[in-house]
This record gives structure tokens, sequence and C-alpha cells, in this order.
């Protein structure tokens, strides 16, 4: 049975497209392994490349794709949205299929051993590869950003887990992990307010006081002109998407702002989707069936959840089906 | 500006009318605080008191109060289906108005030590007043109940705050405390299904993923022959009301249940109303007033958020304009 992940690599450029190209060239028809996706985001400045497949395929690529954005990437200059502290900001790896965490918290190692060595960059382990607790949140070892790390990683409670406690001057730092499946998930607002999103993303996220396994903030989309809420969905058996999106939509109310759409970033599971559709099914009393295609998940999710720019291929089952 | 706390004694007679008001009447007629009521249950075996105003003024009546409890109830003899440990229970104090934690906190330790000094009752300090993590939850200290106290407190772990670790011989043991102040609060539905129930509660309780300060189960009310979601919120300023209310409504919706009424149990802040209203009154393009008069809290609070058996003596700030 092939070891199946998903990795999802972040970097920090999202504009200029010559450059997006050259970093995930290395990526590009290797065996073992797909790469599904890389999508850019301008006001984020920011690109996430989605990989599925043999991790231990991986990682010869994934030390070419680091040696690219070093070499195209100076974090002195790079400004976006996103929080990031470095030129790859985040590599996580999320079990699949055959794969315990534990054998994918040895992949996140022996990947950060090569680019620590090779190129002398600082490396955290985090989430379920952390080795201290407060480096299980990717937010709490970003905290002060790229800018914020020279004096952080002095803090003997922020030494690297690899490399030394230098900051690379261009590159910055880097987290690898691994995690359960998450789903970065986004509703769109019909409104360029932001304090209206901060709000509505108060009431949703945990650390404020909200939904358990929902990380989230506001964001400001400058060429669609909206913002809108953005989050992580962490446990989406705990806190269903439906669920968020009918209490941003109650919340929102108050306020006479509507949710104009929603969007996946990525990839998310089958069932992400499909034990949301549910509840609207039930809603207008139709009939539940035990497995709905991907061409109709497609058409009720852009119905009941307003979902744009999503489509099959954004469904990790239906890229499993052709590894396999 | 006045300190102003809520009070809650709990003692152990629940049945005897005449030892309840002889144990109750040194908190009567006092000056600087209101006895606001007292509530026996007879399968409980247990009396609850409110009192409100500043707990300075509170100190001797309860010293009173502990020493009628003392003379009247005699805890060998003492059956009902509450847990206890004490003829005097436990007294949580419960900052409201121009008055800290750590105020409050200072307020316990004053009244354990003259408990203990004056009848040598052994006292444990719980809650926010707690001096080890396993004094934090009344549960845990009071595990064993009055019967097992004389073993527990022989173990160095169980060492009482004030006091020597010996049980009193007809009292038993007390818990002084400090807590936030909690809203005990019900969603009834119009369904006897207890499933549903239990699951409209996992949405929102803490332990399930949901809201971070919620507390929540099912109940099935004989006598009215409905299921209610039953719930403590800790903090209604991070988990207002209106949210709640509006997600079980929301939840209800995909069983085809709806809400038929809501109550609050005990006290609650002004704030906790009125803040929730402020969300209906917004949806419905209501100008949102400065301050709500009682009278017109209490009928908002009918019409939107359906609370049943609802009046003003509900409110604790009603109580402390009398005080003020």
């Amino acid at each position: 049975m092939k070891k199946i992940v998903q990795c999802v690599p972040n970097f920090s450029e999202g504009i200029k497209k010559d450059i997006i190209e050259k970093i995930v060239e290395p990526l590009k028809n290797r065996s073992g392994f797909k790469l599904i996706s890389y999508e850019s985001d301008e006001d984020y400045n920011r690109t996430v490349v989605t990989l599925i497949g043999d991790p231990n395929d991986m990682i010869k690529p994934l030390i070419e794709f680091f040696e690219q954005a070093l070499i195209h990437i100076d974090m002195n200059h790079q400004k976006g949205e996103h929080p990031r502290m470095g030129a790859v900001d985040v590599v996580p790896f999320i079990p699949i299929e055959n794969i315990t965490l534990d054998e994918c918290v040895e992949v996140a190692k022996s990947l950060s051993q090569h680019i620590s060595d090779k190129f002398g960059i600082p490396i955290f382990l985090y989430a379920k590869a952390a080795t201290q607790e407060n480096r299980i949140s990717l937010p709490t070892i970003r905290k002060g950003e790229f800018e914020g790390m020279k004096e952080k990683l002095k803090d003997e409670e922020w030494k690297p887990d690899f490399g030394k406690p230098d900051v690379h001057k261009t590159f910055g730092v880097t987290a690898i992990g691994v995690r359960t499946p998450l789903i970065a998930y986004n509703i769109d607002l019909d409104t360029d307010d932001m304090e209206i999103a901060k709000k509505l993303a108060r009431t949703i996220r945990q650390s404020s006081g909200g939904f358990q396994y929902v990380q989230a903030g506001p964001a400001f989309l400058k060429d669609r002109g909206h913002v809108q809420v953005t989050m992580n969905i962490l446990d989406f058996k705990k806190n269903p998407i439906y669920r968020i999106y009918e209490m941003i939509q109650m919340e929102a109310l108050r306020y006479k702002v509507k949710i104009s759409s929603s969007e996946i970033i990525g990839l998310c599971p089958y069932n992400a989707i499909f034990s949301s559709l549910k509840y609207y099914l039930s809603l207008n009393s139709l009939n539940i069936p035990k497995k709905l295609s991907f061409d109709d998940i497609i058409i009720d999710a852009k119905k009941y959840l307003k979902l744009r720019d999503f489509d099959k291929n954004k469904i990790i089952e239906y890229h499993i089906e052709g590894i396999l």
C-alpha cells in the first residue's frame, strides 16, 4: 500500500509570475507524487503549493524548491497582507492514507535536517512535530514575523529545532511540521469595512471564545474590493463548515452585511463538504444520499455555501483515485 | 463607589422550615447588603442563599450564619441528593461592581480566618481563591463528601487552607471561594426527543468543540413534557446569550425542531441581557439606546429571547439600585 500525504508548502511570493514559476518548477512532473496546484494571492503576496503522494519521493524536489525560493526571494523587501517569517514560510505534511502521524514527523525531521545543513536556514518543527508546547501553534512561532525573528531567536525559548539561532539574512526562518487535515476557508462579505470582518472573526475563533477548532482573522481583498473572514478549520468534524457559515451570516446581519461568496484555499477532504451539505439537504427536506458524486458535491456547494472557484480538483479524494 | 458582590452561601438543610429560618435570620435586614432570596430544595435537602452588597458588611452576619448552622445541623444525620461536605457547604463571592477578583479573594480569606479561629472548622479556598491546582474545582474538593473527609484531610495534599486537618465532628468542612459571574441559561425545545437535545448541546459546548465558555447538556422536563438544552455560560461577554440562542435555533432546524422558550435560573447581570438585545435591535434597524429601563429589558427579553418566568428581580442591578 502506497503511503500518501498531502504536503502544502507556502512561499512568500504571490505577484511575480516568472519567479513563482521558477520556484515551483522543481515540483513539476516528478515521480511518486503529483503537483496538484499552486495558487498565488497578490494581496497576500503568497503562493500555496499542494502536493499529493509519497512523502519520501518529495524530499529531493522540496530541497530544490527551497533553493529556488532562496535565490529569488529577499524577505527584506517582501510585503503582503499575510503574516510570514520566511521565503518558504511553512511546510506542513498531512497524513492521508497508509501513513501515521509519527511517520510524517520522521519525514519532516529528515527534510529539516537537509534544509538546515545545505542552506543554513533555521527551522522550527511545529504542530504534531513540535518539540515544545509553545511550538504547536504556527501563529505563536511566527509572531514578530520576519522583521522580529532576529531578536526572537536570541531567546533560549525560541532556539530553532534545526540550525543556528541566526535568521537567514534574506530567507528568514521556516516552520516544517505535521498536522491533521485542516481546511483553509474564507467567507467573503459584501463590505469593505475591516472592522466588521474583525468583529465577525472574533465571534468564531477559539482565541476569542468562539469555536474550539477555528483560527480566524480579517482580511481585505484589494483587487476584489471587499473584506473576508479568513480562517483555518482544524477539525471539520467538530466545527463543520456550515455551522461557521451560518454563524457568520447571523452575526453579519446586525451590520446589514451579507455573505457574497466563500472559498476553500487548497484542498479539502470530501467529507468536509459532504457533511455540511447534509445540513442544507435536511433543512430543505431533501433526501440525504449515502454519497454524492464529485459533480453533485460541486453543484450543491456552490448553491448552499456560495463556494466560488470550486471544482473537483479541490477535493483530495479526487486526486487519490488517480494515484492509487 | 460602593463595592458590590453577589454571595451565594449553600447550607445543608432544605426541609425543616424552622431551622432554615433560624440559620438565615442573621442575614436579614442588615446594613450594606440585601438578602435577595433563600431557596430550599427538599430532595437536595439544601438551601441556596443569595446576598448582594458590600462584602465587608457581610462578614459579621456570615459568621453568625455559620454559628446558627453549627448549632442546628449535625452532618452525621444529614441526608439529601446533593453532594455535600459541611453544614455550610460552600460560600462563593462573585464580583459585580467596583471590586476586583483579588479583592474578593481577600474577603474570602478574611471570612475563612474568622470561621476557622472561632469554630475550629477546616476550610478550603476554591475556584479563583484556590491555592492549589486541584482546589479550583469544587466537586474535586468535595469528592468523598462529609463521610470521607476524615480520611481525606489526613492526606498532605488535602491539608485545609485554614484550620487543622481534623473534620469538625458535626459541621464537617467548608469551601469558601471566588468565582466570576456565570449565567445558568436553558433553551426549551418543542420536542421530547432527548437525542436532539444531546446533539444540540454538543454543538455549543466547549468540551465537544463548541463555544469556549459554555458548559451544556440535555435535560427532560417531566412536568412540562419537553426537552431543553441546559447550560452554564461562564463568560457572557465572549459567548453572549443571543449567539447561543441563534445557533441552537439554526441547528434545531435540521431536525424540524423550534425553540419554544428559554429561561434564566437565578440572577444574571443587566449587561448579559442588554448586550444580547442590542443584536436584535440592530437586526430590526431599531435605535439602540445607551440604557434600557428594567421594564423594557423584560419586555424585549420575552420578545426576542422568548424568556419565560423572567422579571426584574432576576437582574442583579435591580437589587443593587436599592443598595447604592
